[in-house]
């Protein structure tokens, strides 16, 4: 007596392996998939069946021909249940009984039954597998990303992709909400190297030129506002062609967005909303909007960080005043030089460092240019506070209690500073606070902590070409205020520009653009970009301006580190289902690889040996 | 008195310009758009504001100060308004005011109100475009695509960018109902040529190889489907590197499918559901399902063609067995050699076409290899129907009576054979018959008609190379009842395959694939690839293959030609916002284009002109 068809049945299932319940009993169902575990109990096989779905207890009882009308399970179909073995496919056919007591699941989903089956197709067997996905002890990352067929069995990556499928839905549901349309733009495109290193494809019918893969769909974006799109959204693959990190991939996915006849204010109230969508529907979590915000020069001088993770405080206090009055040389001879003194009170820390800890702590903010590392535990002595440490004795009682004042330290605490120029400071304080964080628990790691930090300066000195250049990129509108200092101040100048940054990681990128072709030439100028080389790579974008095009803003959120934020996870090869190694490789198909001399031929290019 | 705010207002606009109804009038509002049209009616200016939503007439009236309370427009806003010209962009606030009695535009969604200006903004000067996006008669294709900017201001080109974006809504939300998720699959894949050229990569990091750009996604979705995923889709980017139709890109976009534990019919269905919503949502037309169904063979012998038009009938039949029997050379000969003669009857078509227009038809065949083509007209004399034609002596009466009656022909019918091997009397006539349904107009353009054909040819012959070539790509599955003749006789082996014809054009591919690595070798080796060539291509499809596939099946859809059809549009470059031209180039930013030697330097390869 099967029940109404699920929206999952199909002509070989009836129902997924996720799926049955105490309410289907007495129902004879079939179900597909592949052995996951395997047990012979006095010759009754029990098997966990496992689909995308799900696992269900499969029980082949020789005896129960006899013990049950019905489910009959002739000696043939029980030898065959003997054979099978971990990931064979198979299909099997039987009827829903409820576990005895104290034989439930209460881990599982179905637990609460399980499938007698009285027929069994094996639909294909597997060769033995080098590693099995529902293992504890999972193998390198290698051999999983060699087979990665197998790998994503793992209920854990399915989950995973699951999560990214229902983000993109998510998505695209909000901005087809608010009268976005989804536009595809060209993944063969022209080269404009700014920044990173383009991937080029050669042309077989115009010898000699490439094209390129998109770093973003920047430039097109704001074609389409000229060409009254009003309002774009594209999950869209871009390309990099740099050395690889931990959370890089040479293409990735980004969450593209414009908009026009706005202000700053309508895109951040915009994603302020898609971000609360994520938070509730993948997390379960209300979010409060809108989203915290603080100017650049504020994130680092709290954070020391443009993209500070706020789950935590542990916030930089400076105190080159009062170490430019101590007897510290270290301290006092910085501040003298146009350094600063700043730190941090890191809570109950004290006892939990000890002496090799922190010689550890300052050799890791040396990786980021600190020589040194002054820290002080906090102590109560005949009810005062003071700090305590080899180098206390630099500082009167006076300056101690101004600095324990400073950090509203309190006894316990631990305080450590860093005595630089301001960008070693904040490098060197800002990864410190990220490792206090982690090391003393500060935070739930499932908590999302969200804010935007605005106003971001328009460019920055590149000092080895001795040139200005773009800080995001050139098309940054320049802050109303600030447009006087173009000329007489660039390092001063701010960009109507804004990043989302959440749980520490940049997690969205945006400004408002630049609209009147004149000012985008005055950009381009300002970073030694002439009105030839302008015209060359950026031609068509500035014909474009000239022919009306409307006030816009825009912004592109990183897709994978949205998943890998919201999956909690920090390798962001576990977010996509085919990644390529640091090497940019795909070891399961063997890409990049070699190919015919003919096809090389045909696209007019030959390859050159690399110098020793 | 503003209403409540839109879902499409931002801090510059209260409404689009396609929003505002008689219900608004009396409200102070706030539009942005383009100047679409300046109308100066002694001294009062009107100005069509044009957005993407619509159109909105503005007034800008220089006594409307003294006229109207607090619609005042003072003496520089209106010089102001006398300078705008075509395709400035503008703010303008103002009150809504309904049109007077006669001057309401029907036509226009908007053409109820008017707003009577009392400040106005110029966004961004325009200079003279070009063209005009509102023009009546469209300039050349070539101008449109160098300012594309300006070509996607048109509303025809904005609806249909509308609809590819509902189209893709709808694909996502239908699939994501029924469970399938959205994967995301590399575009720097392995080079597997088979069909048409792949556009490579070099690759920086490993010199001398290359990535390769996915035909289509058809490895990873059957790896995926291994992997466990159950139900995939995604709206894939494709490439091929191949001389250009009208209907084809270098780069396209299909929706790729892909299902475990299926059967043939689980696919149909499912697309079919797809199809009744493509036709409801974007049509307002209610399909019936199950969708009509043709065996290939059955496809071929009705229409000529596997994609047969079947918005109209006009099928082909059979008269071999009169034409063998006839006087006629050309038929009884062809007959005797083992062709076949077959042909149409058109309606009402004998006074239509002229003997220099039969001619032309003769012509037309002849372009598919045709060396002539039969007409007849069908006439009435003294109450019997008889063939009418110099060559109609050729056939007794007995003759003509049995093709009027194969025909079903009816006085003042056409009648037209091609006698000839089989492959040309069904090109020729496919073609034909498509030609003779437009030129009759025997159908209503605007009218969807969708079937399968099934069951294509698993593999066909290459004369040139004398081997057997896939049909459709290697990994399809043999038709049950077929696999015994995979050695004896591969021509009759039917392939489990199934096309999507809509409106004649193949609206989608598929089949069932094969899941069992030894078949997958049976194949392999039938099309000439041995194990070797195999391993190396495809190695690790087999290896995934051995353990443990699901049976499976996929389909994919052309979204490019699926928004062609249900925006009735012939030129694929009207579906795509950035399309490139015949010769594969992107007219607007010049891509293909030269790179630096810097860039290739580091990419391993040099360029070689090609031979003169």
């Amino acid at each position: 007596m099967p029940g109404p068809p699920s929206s999952l049945s199909t002509s070989l299932r009836t129902h997924t392996c996720g799926e049955l319940r105490e309410g289907h009993v007495g129902e004879t169902v079939s179900l597909c998939g592949w052995v996951a575990n395997y047990r012979d109990h006095g010759g009754v096989v029990f098997i966990d069946l496992r689909d995308r779905f799900g696992l269900t207890q499969l029980v082949f009882d020789p005896d129960a021909g006899e013990k049950l009308s019905g489910d009959g399970l002739n000696a043939a179909t029980h030898e065959l249940a003997r054979g099978l073995r971990g990931e064979d496919v198979v299909r099997v056919t039987g009827a829903v009984h409820a576990r005895g007591e104290g034989l439930r699941n209460p881990k599982l989903a179905t637990g609460g039954i399980e499938v007698r089956a009285s027929a069994l197709t094996v639909l294909n067997k597997s060769a033995t597998p080098p590693f099995e996905p529902g293992a504890e002890q999972l193998p390198g990352e290698e051999l999983r990303l060699k087979h990665r067929y197998l790998d994503l069995r793992r209920p854990k990556l399915q989950r995973t992709m699951e999560l990214r499928h229902r983000l993109s839905k998510i998505t695209r549901d909000y901005f087809d909400g608010l009268g976005f349309l989804e536009v595809e733009t060209p993944i063969l495109g022209r080269s404009t190297p700014e920044g990173a290193r383009d991937y080029l494809v050669p042309s077989r019918v115009h010898p000699g030129e490439f094209y390129a893969l998109p770093q973003s769909p920047q430039l097109y974006k704001q074609i389409l506002m000229v060409g009254g799109t009003d309002r774009y959204f594209q999950i869209a693959r871009c390309f990099r062609d740099e050395d690889l990190r931990s959370d890089r991939q040479p293409e990735f996915s980004q969450v593209d967005v414009e908009m026009s006849f706005v202000e700053r204010e309508d895109v951040l109230t915009t994603i302020d909303g898609l971000i609360a969508a994520y938070a509730k529907e993948l997390r379960g979590k209300e979010i409060s909007l809108p989203l915290p915000r603080l100017t650049h020069a504020e994130a680092l001088d709290r954070f020391g960080s443009d993209k500070p993770d706020t789950r935590f405080g542990l916030e930089l206090k400076d105190i080159s005043d009062v170490a430019a009055e101590c007897e510290f040389g270290v301290f006092n001879k910085t501040v003298a030089g146009g350094g600063k003194v700043r730190g941090l009170c890191a809570p109950d820390a004290a006892a939990k460092y000890s002496r090799k800890d922190l010689d550890g702590l300052t050799a890791f903010v040396g990786e980021w240019g600190a020589k040194g590392l002054a820290w002080f535990r906090v102590v109560e002595e005949e009810g005062a506070m003071k700090l305590q440490a080899p180098t206390a004795k630099f500082f009167t009682a006076e300056q101690q209690s101004a600095i324990i004042e400073r950090l509203s330290a309190k006894p316990g605490d631990l305080a450590l500073f860093v005595a630089d120029k301001p960008s070693v400071v904040n490098a060197a304080l800002a990864n410190l606070r990220n490792r206090l964080g982690r090391e003393l628990a500060l935070y739930d790691p499932s908590e999302l902590a969200a804010l935007w930090v605005l106003e971001f300066p328009l460019v920055g000195r590149n000092e080895e070409e001795n040139r200005w250049e773009a800080e995001h990129h050139p098309f940054c509108a320049v802050h109303p205020e600030d447009v006087e200092k173009l000329k007489s101040d660039p390092a001063a100048v701010r960009a109507e520009s804004y990043d989302l940054v959440c749980n520490g990681y940049e997690a969205a990128s945006g400004s408002v653009r630049i609209h009147d072709p004149a000012v985008q030439q005055t950009v381009f100028d300002l970073i030694g970009m002439d009105s030839e080389e302008a015209g060359r790579r950026f031609g068509f974008l500035l014909d474009a301006l000239k022919y009306g095009a409307p006030p816009h803003a825009g912004i592109a959120l990183g897709l994978d580190r949205w998943v890998m934020i919201l999956a909690q996870l920090e390798n962001i090869r576990d977010v996509i289902a085919f990644p390529k190694t640091q090497k940019a490789a795909d070891l399961m198909t063997g890409a990049p690889g070699d190919v015919d001399g003919k096809q090389l031929e045909e696209l007019h290019i030959r390859t050159v040996a690399p110098p020793k």
